[in-house]
């Protein structure tokens, strides 16, 4: 299933959209691309049972990880790729199997190489955890 | 399947081993809890097609997963449960789909709450990320 | 001198402004308390020849200063005293002697006792760094 | 005074040494520089009431500001200029006027223009601070 999910509309850059098609680990985790330019981009993802942890909760890796994939799908919106070179993430609230994940990237600051993004990770607009990083573009790379 | 993996010893608090027979998504992403205390944890995970993106390398997100789950059983390795509050990750070098990603995290200081755990992720025993992390532990909780 | 700056007025917490009258490194950097309660602050400070490094730039250190400064003031306009635990920091572009930099704090996420902080530094209203940090509250502390 | 202290010696680089004779904010801080390679740096500070805050302690920008010193003066052992971009701090427990503040860095990982450094902070060989940072250096810069 290479086909970009119905919700996926003119707000997609074309270089994301076919970063997304391509990508293995945002079928394998249901990761649904909603938007994505420069400007920053919009994933979504339901909680599975698997993602869960020890403590019932989810995993923090995959709070940050669909953080991460939102910062991809942004930066990468533009011919030349962009790879990730650091990120943090601050936990503030746990969310449970069930719950749908939304994480909404924003450029904060832009080079003519570099690029900082905020992103705010949410289940049911509540505030699960908030996520900074940062992008190189490798020109022709 | 809940027996904890052959490999697993002595060499691995109860109360992380307690967590691990309990993780879900431990055995989803076929995570191997090698060793835990509070000094200290390894563990590894081999990377599946299914774990890589559109550029045909494993997600940062999954290494990630893999260094917070370090250190989710070293700060573990003990009653009171700890939880994670921030952690930052440095990518260094790309890894591919059949290598196995080794996450070997050390506690690098400790208060009566408040720990702080450094993270090395490699590959074939390349250097692949660096993973600073904080936990706080619940008393009771 | 003890006595607060004219341009500090009703804007400033009681508590952070008796934290600012007893801050001796506020009074040798020249630091200004512009505004302070519990939802943000703002501090500026003139770069001196001496706060420059041998980029003949301003110290990355003094910025960051500046930053950490302006969550002090936010962070303890309370009674209970708040200490910074960690922050960091990407600084943007050079800034130099004679420039005013202008630090402001606005909290972005607050428990009981944690609190994560934004601040964006400027100097004539251009971009300097971003800083992120967090704080706890020590009750009765 | 343009001379370099006279415990700096030959584990100097000479391009750290004379990044450091024109710098006039270590002067101004009375920072030593005690020893600088690509491998890492060592720098040191006595702590003036100055530099202290409204708690009575060193403020944590100075801690901070002494460790990117030590990342500064590493860094720039060549020929080509390298700037920091970003830093995170934990800070691990106070000190106070009189106290000697050591700052050492050490190369974690380098690549062809970036390079990542681990600097400690202590006093009276206690942990202040622990601090990572970024350099990237400038071709021809």
């Amino acid at each position: 299933m290479t086909s970009v999910p119905r919700s996926v509309g003119t707000m997609i850059s074309d270089a994301a959209a076919e970063l997304y098609v391509n990508d293995p680990s945002a079928r394998w985790l249901g990761i649904e691309l909603v938007a994505a330019d420069l400007d920053g981009a919009t994933v979504r993802m339901t909680i599975s049972s698997e993602m869960c942890n020890g403590f019932d909760i989810v995993h923090g890796g995959m709070v940050f990880l669909l953080a991460d994939s939102a910062m991809a799908f942004a930066s990468n919106s533009q011919t030349d790729p962009a790879v990730a070179t650091t990120a943090e993430i601050d936990w503030l609230a746990p969310a449970r199997a069930g719950q749908v994940l939304v994480a909404r990237a924003t450029s904060r600051w832009r080079s003519k190489r570099a690029a900082l993004w905020d992103i705010e990770i949410t289940a049911d607009d509540q505030p699960v955890a908030l996520f900074r990083g940062r992008t190189r573009t490798i020109p022709g790379g």
